[in-house]
């Protein structure tokens, strides 16, 4: 039996500046990436957002970034890994503060914006993150870019790993992703889209931009709530996957 | 046999910044409140200040203050209790996944600054400060102002809670702080001082501003330990204490 | 012939957030209250806000506020006058900046939230905005809530001032705001609210709570513009300003 | 008669945090670069700042950096040169009201840390900086590392520019300066970087690392006031100078 997990960014609200629609989101999908703090998110915000979680039984993560408010975490910042390590102990720590207080454990951790891609590059700051994870709490999945340098930190440091995959995103033939920007980094059809999520999913393959079939581990689909578009597009995903027989669970359900 | 506490503030330092003799202070105190990155101190500095606590076996307090770096959480903010509760369970998070990363766990929780002040005199306050250590772990101390409104609020949320005693601060008739900038709120006299705590400690008296002794619990006694002359003003009130045969230890070996 | 102004806060987003109908509410006013990044904005907002204001022929006005983006400067934060006039300086300057950058000069100075609300009824606080003011430009108009003591303020310091009033508030019989919280303090009956800031406008008069007319100078009507229904507001009393010959200009065109 | 300028960052304190020894230093400089904000300084410390400056007749300079107090702005940060031209507008526009405050205009601008070294390199960078430079007041002039991308950028737009020179740092064969960290970048000798300096102002040219000597505009010498040690070599300098009759004057007096 086949099994996947839906997973979006949430919590993006700061003080009187809202952000997603995360109650909406929250009802299609099985894992929560929750901003705590520094890219985004308060906490008032992460309170309100871990309470809204539990309610739709949707499994906690925490989302650890830059500290950049004001470019919401996507600028390249120069941190050293002993400092991403840090920061990112220190993220995971408040959102789990939140998560004690609901009576509910963290699921996972996955970086954020400019955090995430460098560092699905850079095997140092990969690794920075990973023992970051770790040394807080051994047991939480790190969810990860497939086939990025984060997967293989989190591999070599014995930690849980979940390998991440997107719909509307074009691979390369080594299986990273095709950097946004570069023409036919995105793939604009959504019946396409949907497609390559549930064959990645169901077959463990996906097309890379020279036509070729190279082989890919879909743990989890990244999903958007920003708008009611994005919303429809994650239950046409849904709906394709359950016509597949595919099951769609959190994380903790199978990663081992 | 009596015993007592020494508490100290540290981790204040910010990036470039550096404040307070923190390696100096540690080795004469028995708990350390730890700044959580909001009025001061920064992932890096608590990741080092909590080794080096360790390392001292000083016990780990969490230090969580108004997110106000440039007036380094003294100014007073009007945040609901409903924020604060929020503010408080972050900081706490974020030092115990330090504290977790270095195998440790928290002693105790200790506001700062004027969030301390105001919620010493503010039930609605002091109660939202108990409910968010309570929340996170209820196991916590909470260190507070003797007989003060935070001292009341943890006993009635059933957390445990230690009262705070200042050796060279002034008393009203009703047990509270002589405001700073009130004439004679501060004991300029050292050896007064040092007398007066030793008291305290010893016989739960303390001699108020109309010259009435009044009745003062003293778990602990706050010291600083920001200059040279801080840390020998601790080293006196350690000896003092030890000739009466008042024993140092940390909160957690006495506190009920 | 009777002149007023209508004047709205702009520039309010911040980074991916956005905040207000900045397009919408500069075609219904004279004299915009940018943001200037400490409460809300970025630099920016303040760059592409000055930009369009000068395209729809608004008058621009440096909207100065607390350090607290998160509480979006409207809580009361216990920073001294001298601490106050740093800020309201460094604030004005960086708005000035754009303005110069785009040719334009600024008319203006609005306190924004708490800083208002404080300073309308302590005079120290007050006066440290005006001189902030006065030293960066004496030339520049303190936009100040009639009858409060930020028009004394300015009216001691030497430097012109214009009187705000609120359609949609009651007052008090001395002229100052009745507290929002408090039953009746908001004027609900659109109607009403138009027909008592076009008396205010054009006789000089508002009913206060206890049913008495009291005196009000209206220099400037402030209005919103965070939805639809602000805006159409802001147009209901144009129309009926209009109506009644009243001329809508900026503040520079008619306070000495 | 040759001439040369001695500038210092100043202001590079923040609410309870002090670093720098300014009062020492504004007796040996001619140009003073004072923090603005965003990697160190606050409102109050601005106007400090200003005010002894003024008072030791020392020019006045803005110094933008990037928003990153925790990394004193010293870290890489992706921003795009449209975000750095409106931090750079902010940055001196706050700065500049503190000088009209005190009846001061600013002379120049320089970039800090991670926003100076990045734009030394990047000419679309350096042209934002120079624009935004031009744009607040065409009259500043952009101080700028020796032979870099923003002297250049400062030319094309026809801004004023003076070029910097570094007494302990060596160069490379194209005028550029030796990374830190490269072995040799640092010329650790005190009596040879005092007579590099003086052969870079007096001769307008220093010997490069593969040996051979290279022509450099020596307009200003960039000196440090972070402890005794520094002020001490900052007074070798001058006196080395003054022995070579090089008059010690702002910027402003020579730079056409």
């Amino acid at each position: 039996m086949i099994k996947v997990d839906l997973n979006s960014d949430l919590g993006e609200s700061f003080g009187v500046y809202t952000l997603g629609m995360d109650n909406e989101v929250l009802k299609v999908i099985t894992s929560a990436n929750i901003a705590c703090g520094m890219h985004a998110g308060d906490p008032r915000v992460m309170g309100k957002t871990v309470k809204i979680a539990i309610e739709n039984k949707t499994a906690l993560g925490a989302h650890p970034g830059y500290p950049d408010l004001q470019g919401f975490g996507r600028r390249n910042l120069a941190m050293s890994p002993a400092e991403v390590k840090d920061y990112v102990i220190y993220q995971i720590g408040a959102l789990q503060a939140f998560a004690s207080a609901y009576g509910e454990k963290l699921q996972h951790v996955k970086a954020h914006g400019a955090m995430y891609n460098m560092a699905s590059k850079d095997y140092k700051l990969a690794f920075a993150i990973a023992e970051a994870v770790k040394t807080v709490n051994p047991k939480l999945i790190l969810l990860a870019l497939a086939n990025s340098e984060m997967v293989r930190a989190a591999k070599d440091i014995g930690l849980r790993v979940a390998e991440e995959v997107f719909a509307d995103r074009a691979y390369n033939p080594d299986g990273t992703l095709v950097a946004r920007g570069t023409p036919g980094a995105m793939i604009e059809d959504k019946a396409i889209a949907v497609s390559r999520a549930v064959r990645m999913v169901t077959e463990g393959k996906v097309t890379a931009v020279n036509g070729e079939d190279i082989p890919i581990k879909a743990d989890s689909i990244c999903v958007h709530g920003d708008n009611p578009q994005a919303i429809a597009f994650v239950k046409e995903i849904r709906k394709a996957l359950i016509e597949m027989d595919v099951t769609i669970e959190p994380l903790a359900n199978f990663i081992d």
